[in-house]
């Protein structure tokens, strides 16, 4: 993953700083003195903008500084020191966190994943089964739905799956968290039918991701009911997630959330997505899962592979067969026409 | 700790952004695309410089980005799990850290504190009664030593102390950290004799505090011989504490460790604070602790601090008595000769 | 603490398995086929009558294997886990547990003893400087006081006491356990105003113990609100601390349930205690703590104890000075008069 | 599960309590007074009769109280803090400890099962895959290899496959420990070809079950090399595991290593366990899994199964499909001839 200058890069999302008007924020506030720890106006000010974005004027939102540290602080906040998660196979939480989950003591309970996404039909019957086990007080309880959107695939869930995860989730009396690392990117789709607000209605708890999406690092954990979580604040701490100078996190958003720049950024990455794949149809490759997102996966000839390789930066992703391979090529909200119009020529 | 702009502040050295030269440098280096989680130039060349500050050319350095988060990662990576760590009863991981220690399943086994800093003397009685209690095998086993330097208190060890600290450890098979999220306002005072290499002889983990010291964030954590901690990346990862774009760390540790201007920045913040100093004795203050170092702490009227409060933000540190009370004034590596000659003014 | 059989054993009160009448009930129902679990009709009988002692039938009761584990999940169970939980510096979880607390990640907040026992108005000064203090959020929240009744000095706890803890705890929204690992020995006690009622209505859970008081091992936790700890199998389950033939347990608190056998056990060990501190005094040693239960502390000069050591076994408590020390005898439910008598001819 | 004493009880091996030699040996030790914490004459015996049935007189023997407790310990004293244990999806660690691996911090890396087994082939496989991701730290490393003989489903390792178990843990740096709950029926096997010895020569650690061979309780955990885990004291104590009454622990497994007797239970429950199964195939039955050890799986049709289980208790395993379901018979150490007998008149 080293950087090698002369190739076109398109192995992820998170390789470059910060939105322009997002450094310029940070610029400009630089010298200021504002109190720590997320005790200063700017970082009040960006919670309101979330606040109203989510049409949740009485959200609590806090702002921590990666996924993984997000991921494990809420979820650990949420749970029962008995209680387990309950995730896909391939959920970021399951596989590529290094059991930050499980340091925290809570089992992460899997379930079979379809192109990224949870089934709400196989989330009712392994609730039914479980409950229906005389020795489920033998085992670890469910106590939480995870999920992501876009997942691990770059897919989307439809409102009416979200609302489906919802209903399962609840009647068995388990929260839902959803982690929007790439939230921009499904927000800036059009086959996209969840809004902000339908996530502050829907889930205990998700989160805004900034790292992938525009920002130099952060993620804004967006909690509608500010009961659900008391003493947030400690928690956070505890887990070593509590920046310091809080305000950066704050400024950072604040721009994000002015004039609809995340919004905007997300757009401007699926449509440069949506040129790659095009191209790609054109000239015969097969996509893979799906993803109408910033992601897009398909497949290439392994001796072809090499070749790109030596112009393209991507993402192994796995092992179609003996002779092919399921690569990913990711834009992010400064992928440049210029820069899809060269790939396009690799191809 | 609202920000109250038309006051002085002097509450803290993290309330404001970084050193121009860092934030210039993160400007510069923003819309580069490079790897992530730390696989970049910018972070090996912020390691070889701090390798060579430290005349320690084997070390392993990772960067993380901030102070609870290092202390725990760190304290979890050195101890066995049935192991606890020795600090003073006012050490920062003793109270001010939420339990992120204990959170890690390790107990804090507090001493007395002189100053804020551990006597040698009473580490070594404490390890002697420990091993001739026939129980101890029903205790906690102390696995480490931790220390700051400079301490809560803004007081330094001399050599010699670090010296014996080290020699009592190591004689019970304890390993020493310390933790150094102001180093470089001891670094930078003419009391100090303890120099970087002096560090990466004597203990076996340290770090380099930046996000008091001039950074937005991070502190470079300094592993002399890497073998002390195998599967470092890994441990970070699963605290949470891995940052995505690593770079902003390298970036910034990059740009401090250039032309000395790490150093140079806690030398002008000691210097201003001693102006502080000489101007409260002149008017006859009493000062606390004998700190040498940024952080001045000295003992007000209460009555007389109602006032001073409407002009100065400051600390309050503890009750003196019924009718006085003991205060911290912390500089900064920006802090100018207005702000003190403004200060000065109002004492 | 090797067997000497030769020697008098006043050591502790755990040096012999259990009450003839425990005993037998093992042995009569041994061969019999019940589920596993606890689910058998030997624990309901068992619960059945500890919630008809406690005047308490809706309490849930659970039993245990041993102190330290009893402690670690029932603390774990009333704690989230930002929370702490504040016990004297010699309450046994402080000292004796090997860190079984804070290896569930809950730091324990030691406050000062007094002959053993936590004292309200200090208990309340913490809790009030701990609110007062403006980064209390950065501190560990208290959720829970641990006493223990008799203390590790062997003292009581008045009633008037207790109800000061209480109320003192429940202000400030603490939970309130009692280890009773030698309740027995205190409900046997003249001095003693605490009755099992008192205990069930003050406290938010507490245990008696059979371990150290006629059981070959065993701890029952009662828990008056049963809807205070959701889930509580499953919680004793993930701790290992289920035992598989959990009627092992049933079926010995159901022998010490019959006929008030705890109760006489704890008040034989008592008498015989008292007997030897008559002994002492009449001939003149000094008495230390107040200890009025089975736990006898006094000083013996050096050269004495040497000499003694050849006769009894006994406990080091503690130097008392160059010259002196405190040591323990201890009495349990099967000391004899002439084990007494012979004890008395030796001192 | 509530105890019918008019059916005949075949639904799992520990409803009973303990062989009579066991509960004779613990009568008659019952008024001897002894160290505390397994620091007793009688623990001393049963260490030195298990070194020497396993042929490896330096071995560390401890003994613990149930199985969940056991691995819990064993497994988080065997990993640091970033590794996690390789079990399979159906391994008791998996699955029905209410995840007091995870509560210790420890994710269980699941990989398919084979009748209860887990594949060397398909060990070595993930191992190889892991190690070749390039995001692998990032990933919870494997540190130890669980499995359990007999397994779930009742059915033995060859001596073979536990080799080639060894040697792939062993190639890639993972411990490898063996779960042996039910060892008596392995060991009374004539199918099994893996001895005591064998096992002290190949695993790591392994223990060798009480709770359901002939014990009240207790597990005897073996450490070939003493010093694989240090200071595990102090670790047993730390997990709430350290029975106060050590000695009852020690004249238990005294008893059933004395001429042979834990072997002799174990064969005997095999014996019974052939009649019952060569019942079921003279009727027609189909067995499952291949268990040729104490318990017997087989398949009933759903309508038989209602009038079975009016006269037998029996463990449901799962459904085979929607008219049939795979129940579990399991003997024990002290199953009779009249009651295989009885069951065969039922079957």
């Amino acid at each position: 993953m080293e950087m090698k200058q002369e190739k076109l890069s398109f192995e992820s999302d998170y390789m470059k700083g910060a939105h322009p008007a997002v450094m310029e924020a940070l610029v400009r506030t630089n010298l200021e003195k504002t109190g720590g720890y997320g005790l200063d106006p700017y970082t009040e000010a960006a919670k309101e903008k979330i606040r109203a974005a989510c049409g949740c004027p009485e959200a609590e939102v806090e702002f921590l500084v990666g996924g993984t540290q997000t991921n494990a602080t809420v979820i650990d906040a949420l749970l029962r020191g008995y209680q387990g998660v309950v995730a896909t196979r391939s959920g970021h939480i399951s596989v590529h966190e290094a059991g930050a989950i499980e340091a925290d003591g809570h089992k992460v309970l899997t379930l079979p994943e379809h192109d990224g996404k949870l089934d709400a039909g196989e989330l009712l019957t392994y609730l039914q089964d479980f409950y229906a086990d005389e020795n489920h007080e033998h085992m670890v309880m469910p106590g939480l739905v995870y999920i992501s959107h876009p997942t691990e695939s770059g897919t989307l869930y439809s409102k009416e799956e979200l609302l489906s995860l919802r209903e399962v989730s609840a009647s068995f009396g388990l929260a839902l968290y959803l982690d929007g690392a790439r939230l921009a990117y499904a927000l800036g789709c059009p086959e996209n039918d969840i809004t902000l607000e339908d996530l502050a209605e829907l889930c205990d708890v998700f989160y805004i991701g900034g790292t992938k999406c525009g920002a130099l690092f952060g993620e804004a954990v967006v909690i509608p009911d500010p009961e659900r979580i008391p003493h947030f604040f400690t928690i956070i701490k505890q887990h070593g997630a509590r920046l310091a100078k809080g305000r950066l996190l704050g400024v950072q958003y604040d721009a994000l959330f002015t004039d609809d720049l995340y919004l905007k950024l997300g757009a401007r990455a699926v449509k440069a997505a949506d040129r790659v794949r095009q191209a790609l149809v054109e000239k015969g490759y097969k996509l893979c899962f799906g993803s109408p997102t910033n992601q897009v996966f398909f497949v290439m000839e392994n001796t072809a592979l090499a070749a790109f390789g030596e112009k393209v930066c991507y993402s192994f992703w796995e092992k179609a067969d003996e002779e092919h391979t399921i690569i990913r090529l990711a834009t992010d909200w400064g992928t440049t026409d210029e820069e899809v119009d060269a790939l396009i020529a690799v191809l």
